[in-house]
């Protein structure tokens, strides 16, 4: 199953916010209304944003070539519009720039450089998972936040791809999946995936993983990466930063999964990176309900920030990338 | 507003479940629908506990004699019952003891014992905020987790107590509230207290508070305790300890406020409390609805454990304890 691909001359994708009840397809014809799908979350994760991005740029590119409309306006606008969609998303900015860098090759030229994009992410995922289950040999209890699965990429995700492969070496004893408040991707999502692939796992609440990794039941905690900054910051899911304090506490590796494409060289650190604030109803209702104290208002950053020194290590599809020199004693592996 | 209350020879209680969406008073005539109230949270909270089990054991005397039954069995019988319905609860089976001390000067006797518990509470709520407060001054943003307030103790609660006067010296900016999934004591219970009694607060989902207070949003973390081991090591709501390490990573305060009766000299450290594993359907469901994957099963522990090392201080009503000579250079100073 892929999560987003290009089926005859439209965007096809898995509706994630009907996860896991429903598993339902929708054919998206033009690039509004994949940035509409975009924002509310229907397609999302690191690398089928890039996707989104570079696919929705050709969209644009085709549907103004079909009608005779000029192609320069049609893309701009397009590529503007989906860059808004989600600010924060490095990836989706990203696969919009690839798609447009053909503009002067015309509308197949532009298609074929998306759908580039959609086979290296394809091929990205395997090889972070076979570089990170490498890395992590001998880890049985496994913890994980938000969805960086094959629902966050086209085929088989980043972090989700280094369990999968663990599993598949016979080492995974069970996988710690967080709820993720407040839109529970890991347990609509990644709950979904392992159990489509067959991995053991618990969903555990966001504030019951400290005490677990702290208390001694975790080997490793394994999570992807909305965006990293030059210096090694990670720019990850609410709640991502909570679980690297612990796992630094405990001693464990905590070991960011992304793919090269999240790797912001013009962004010096954290601190750069906008966190986008999203609608304080995620917190306050559940299934269309306030469950609040009547009158409450929140507070709902989408992101945090986890500092370079408590990363362990970054796996991308080219490297082992370790930030922190004191931690390991080892800068900045290449394993090509 | 008094939460737990001893009227007309029965247990009068607000029904905590039903907030904050309905304020409903039940009066409770007998220790096993006491039992049965404490089991499903309708009163919870470390202080309201040891109030509950002392006129739990109250209750259990007074019916008796009313009926002419011997007194022993009757309440031996209601102290085992009240100790086992939240077997975490330190405070629960020190209120028991407290009550069931008088037992060879009758039923009269161990009300009087009982309603001492009660007025020493609201008493120890009092000064503890008080002395909380002066410790914490200049305190513009707090953070707070779960429910210590007035819905966890009689009248005034431990943190909330804190919150309260820190207010009233006009020093408070804003509270930000965790949610405190899986049941919400946060955004249902503290909320509403905190607006009843006009303080400004923000609720955000648990995972969001380590970012917050890492990128230096808050000047101090303030949370309660159900359980004090002779160590200073801390038991509380899970979630708990994933706030004490972005305090220490961001260098701010981690303050405690509890009873002195939540401190167990009998247990060395966190690491001999039994942790209490409930329901995973707390975690799986909301509403009534099933909202993770079909087939997930879940991991549900209620507390988890904060090494006294990472707590900047314990304010009880008596003493401002600092565990960890290292942090502050200054060990367990008596205020009393």
């Amino acid at each position: 199953m892929r999560t987003i691909d290009w089926v005859d001359g439209n965007v096809k994708i898995v509706d994630q916010t009907l996860l896991p009840q429903q598993t339902r397809f929708i054919s998206i014809s033009t690039a509004t209304n994949l940035a509409e799908a975009i924002r509310r979350l229907a397609v999302r994760g690191a690398m089928a944003l890039g996707v989104a991005g570079a696919l929705g740029v050709a969209l644009a590119a085709v549907r103004a070539h079909e009608r005779n409309l000029p192609l320069g306006p049609a893309v701009d606008e397009a590529a503007a519009l989906l860059k808004r969609a989600r600010p924060t998303a490095v990836n989706l900015a990203w696969g919009v720039d690839r798609a447009l860098a053909p503009r002067d090759q015309g509308p197949e030229a532009m298609l074929a450089a998306a759908l580039a994009v959609r086979d290296a992410d394809i091929r990205a995922g395997r090889t972070i998972g076979a570089n990170g289950a490498a890395f992590l040999q001998g880890s049985r209890r496994v913890l994980t936040h938000c969805n960086a699965g094959a629902l966050a990429g086209v085929e088989c995700g980043t972090a989700l791809s280094i369990i999968g492969a663990l599993d598949r070496a016979e080492q995974l004893e069970v996988v710690y999946v967080c709820e993720t408040r407040p839109l529970l991707q890991g347990s609509r999502l990644t709950a979904w995936e392992l159990r489509e692939a067959s991995i053991r796992y618990k969903i555990i609440v966001d504030g019951a993983a400290a005490g677990l990794i702290v208390g001694g039941g975790v080997d490793a905690v394994i999570v992807g990466a909305d965006r990293i900054s030059a210096n090694g910051d990670i720019v990850n899911k609410v709640g991502t930063l909570s679980h690297a304090l612990a796992a630094r506490r405990a001693g464990i590796p905590f070991v960011v999964a992304a793919p090269e494409a999240s790797i912001d060289p013009a962004c010096p650190s954290g601190l750069h990176v906008p966190i986008e604030e999203r609608d304080p109803a995620e917190v306050l209702y559940m299934l269309g309900h306030f469950v609040a104290a009547p009158g409450s208002s929140g507070f709902n950053p989408a992101f945090d920030i986890t500092p370079a020194d408590l990363v362990s290590t970054i796996i991308t599809e080219e490297r082992i990338v370790v930030p922190d020199q004191a931690t390991t004693g080892s800068p900045d592996v290449s394993v090509g």
